[in-house]
């Protein structure tokens, strides 16, 4: 198909699709004149998973560029294809200038706790664990119960999920599976989070809704 | 206390407390002078919860304005002001525009189907039902599993999770219990989220990990 078919079907505008191939996230079309180019349904598929990235997990196009390397990579196996998901997903840091450098490494002390308590083998240098300690020091700030007991419960439900989640990756071609790790743990988030806040809806209806009346 | 030490104690810069209290999120001070104000203890515990809005909730000031508001009215009870939090945090659409209206219809649908199948009492305008269709269109739009049954296992975890924290909410005075809802809803997130990679890290070295070599 022409760029501006593939434009069409995917839903991203000419100059962008033009824009992702100089960066190097979508190869280039198969040359037919010198000023025309044939896309294919790969290019489709990987329109859709940049996009899913960009738009919906609000990575960088930078962020998006690196995980579609790994991806590309004949030998990369699944659990690095993963890592480079959660290497982007995890991001940079946002608040850790404005807080203590004390807080921050009791926060990451309770961070190892939590990790060793659930015997998570999960790499040292894992972006997550700089998120996780981030957001434990922000709840330290504000006086939130935020030791390895009280985040138990959190690490539970998160264990559970995440244990599902990996068991249901299809056991296909690598890339099939590759798709399904990207855009599940980006894709699936804010189910998790939308579901939290109608749960906690119901759970105070129950807890404080008719009975309440001061 | 004077402006610039009110500065000092919260973080936040004295044009910006201005601000704030120019917009009602923050009652003035008492005036001394024609030029003076005292500031109270009240006024940093209320920048505290404003900052954790802004700053972590990544609310805008008119939405923070508006939890203020509720938390300050004599007579709201505690299921509003949980109610006034989580219409602000599930925040305006931001995807409904590129999503068809048909598939849109058939998220709602799902939700519809996840809420009565838990038995949760949930209004029917609560912000985070519209969060969540989005998000279920978006795994549609992408040939992800978004039916009720596949999502049930998300749903079961964030039931758990709203119960263990709508419950543990300390059930003091009325302002005390309020701050932990609002800030609770908020602070929590990150944790739940950066859990959810760490274990999926620890899940995804136990199914692809050592033993995968292609």
């Amino acid at each position: 198909m022409r760029i501006s078919e593939l434009s069409h079907v995917s839903g991203v505008p000419v100059a962008t699709i033009k824009y992702y191939i100089r960066e190097g996230l979508l190869p280039a079309g198969q040359p037919v004149t010198r000023t025309l180019a044939d896309y294919r349904e790969q290019h489709v598929h990987r329109l859709r998973l940049i996009r899913a990235l960009i738009e919906v997990g609000e990575l960088s196009v930078a962020a998006t560029s690196e995980i579609m390397r790994k991806l590309d990579e004949p030998g990369a196996v699944m659990h690095d294809v993963l890592g480079a998901a959660h290497h982007a997903l995890a991001g940079p840091a946002r608040r850790d200038d404005s807080q203590d450098a004390d807080e921050f490494t009791t926060a990451q002390r309770v961070v190892d706790d939590l990790v060793a308590a659930r015997h998570w083998a999960v790499s040292s240098t894992a972006p997550a664990r700089r998120r996780l300690a981030r957001a434990i020091a922000t709840l330290r700030e504000f006086g939130l119960a935020s030791d390895s007991n009280s985040l138990a419960p959190y690490a539970a439900a998160a264990e559970t999920l995440a244990a599902h989640e990996v068991n249901t990756v299809p056991a296909g071609p690598r890339d099939v599976a590759a798709w399904h790790v990207v855009l599940g743990t980006v894709l699936y988030e804010p189910v998790l989070t939308a579901l939290r806040l109608l749960a906690q809806e119901a759970a105070s209806a129950r807890r404080f809704g008719a009975a309440e009346g001061t």
